[in-house]
C-alpha cells in the first residue's frame, strides 16, 4: 500500500496520476500549504525539504516526484519502456530533461524572488517564462516527429510529468496549450478516466 | 562500444568517470566549448540542447548526464542498487535531487545573466551561492549519518555525480571541502584509479 502526502494540483500531480494509471491502491494525505503544515516537524521527518509530494511504502518515506515516477515505473512494471529496450534511454533523458530544465523554470516563474533576490522579480519572471517557452518548443518539435507520447507509441510515466508541467503554464502568456502538438497532447490526457479521477479526488476545477 | 563527447571538467566529467569504474570499452571525442562546437550544426543533430555531455551507443545519441548514468547503471548492472532492493528509492531520490536543485543552482553560478538579466548578476551569484550551500549541508548531514556514500555502503553513480558537482564549487567562497564530512567523501573519490584515469585523459590539473 502507497501513502501520498499531496497538494492540490502541486507536484505531487504527477505521481497521483501515475498511481492512479498503474491501478495499485494508495491513501492519499493532504497538505496543507497554506497553513504552512509541509514545514512542520511532522512533516519535516518525512521530507526534510518540506515539499509535496512524499510517498510513504513500507515504512520508506521517498520524495522528488521524477523519482517517485522511475521508482513506480520500474517496480511495478508499468507505464515505462522495458529494461533493456532501446526505449530506456530517450525515456530517461526526457525524464530529466524535464526535471532539471522545466521544473526548475516553474520554480523560477512562481518564486521569482528566489532566482535574484527582490529586486530582480520582473527580470526573474521573464528569464522564467523564455525558460519554459523554449522546452514547449522542444517538446512541440519531439512530439511532432516522434509522438503521440514523449516514448512514441506508448504513454510512459515521462508523459505525466510532462503533462503535470504544462498544467502549470495555464495562467502563463504563453501556456502550452498555444502550441497545437502540446494542445493535442493535453487533450489526450485530460480524456483519459484517470484525468477525471485526479480531479474529483484532490477537488481541482481549473483548467479541466 | 561507447563513444562519449567530453569537455574537461564539464558535466561529462561523472558519465567519463562512471564509463572508467565500470571499465567498459569507450572512445572518447573532445567538443572544444571555447570555439563554440558544441553550437555547429553536426553536434546540434547529436545534441539539440548544445551541451555536452553527449553519448552515441549503437547510432544513438543521448544527453543529460544525470540519465545517462542512471541507464549506464541499469544497463551494465553495475554501480546502483540492484533492482527491487529497498536502496533503490533513496538512490533514484538523491540522483534527481543533485540534477534538479545542485545542477541549475551551479548553472546559476556559473551563468548568472541566465537567471533575471545583466542587470542582476550580483544578486543571482550571491542566491545561486546560498542554493549551493544549501545542498551541501543537506548532503553532509546524509553522509555524516548514513555514509560513506550516498547509498550507504556500495559505491554508485550518484556518488560520482555529487562528486563532480562538489569539484565545481573549488573557486566559490564555501567550496564542498569546507564541510569536513564532504572533504572525506572527496577525497576518498580522489583516490581512486579512475579519478587518475580520468585527470589524464581529460587534461585536468586543478583540484588533482
Amino acid at each position: 500500500m502507497y501513502k501520498l502526502y499531496f497538494a492540490p494540483g502541486a507536484a505531487s500531480f504527477s505521481v497521483h496520476l501515475a498511481l492512479i494509471e498503474m491501478a495499485v491502491p494508495f491513501e492519499l494525505v493532504r497538505v496543507d500549504l497554506q497553513s504552512g503544515e509541509q514545514k512542520s516537524s511532522e512533516y519535516l521527518r518525512l521530507n526534510p525539504n518540506g515539499v509535496v509530494p512524499t510517498l510513504v511504502h513500507d515504512g520508506q518515506a521517498m520524495s522528488e516526484s521524477a523519482a517517485l515516477l522511475l521508482w513506480l515505473a520500474e517496480r511495478e512494471g508499468k507505464l515505462a519502456p522495458p529494461m533493456g529496450s532501446p526505449a530506456r534511454a530517450p525515456y530517461l533523458q526526457w525524464m530529466l530533461y524535464l526535471a532539471n530544465t522545466l521544473q526548475p523554470a516553474f520554480r523560477q516563474w512562481f518564486y521569482p524572488h528566489e532566482a535574484a533576490g527582490e529586486a530582480a522579480i520582473d527580470g526573474a519572471k521573464a528569464a522564467a517564462q523564455v525558460k519554459v517557452e523554449v522546452v514547449f518548443d522542444r517538446l512541440a518539435d519531439h512530439l511532432s516527429a516522434n509522438g503521440p507520447y514523449l516514448c512514441g507509441a506508448d504513454l510512459t510515466v515521462a508523459d505525466l510529468h510532462a503533462f503535470m508541467l504544462m498544467r502549470w503554464s495555464r495562467n502563463m502568456p504563453k501556456p502550452a496549450t498555444s502550441w497545437p502538438v502540446l494542445a493535442a497532447f493535453v487533450a489526450g490526457l485530460k480524456a483519459r478516466p484517470s484525468f477525471k479521477a485526479l480531479y474529483e479526488a484532490e477537488g481541482l476545477t481549473e483548467w479541466a
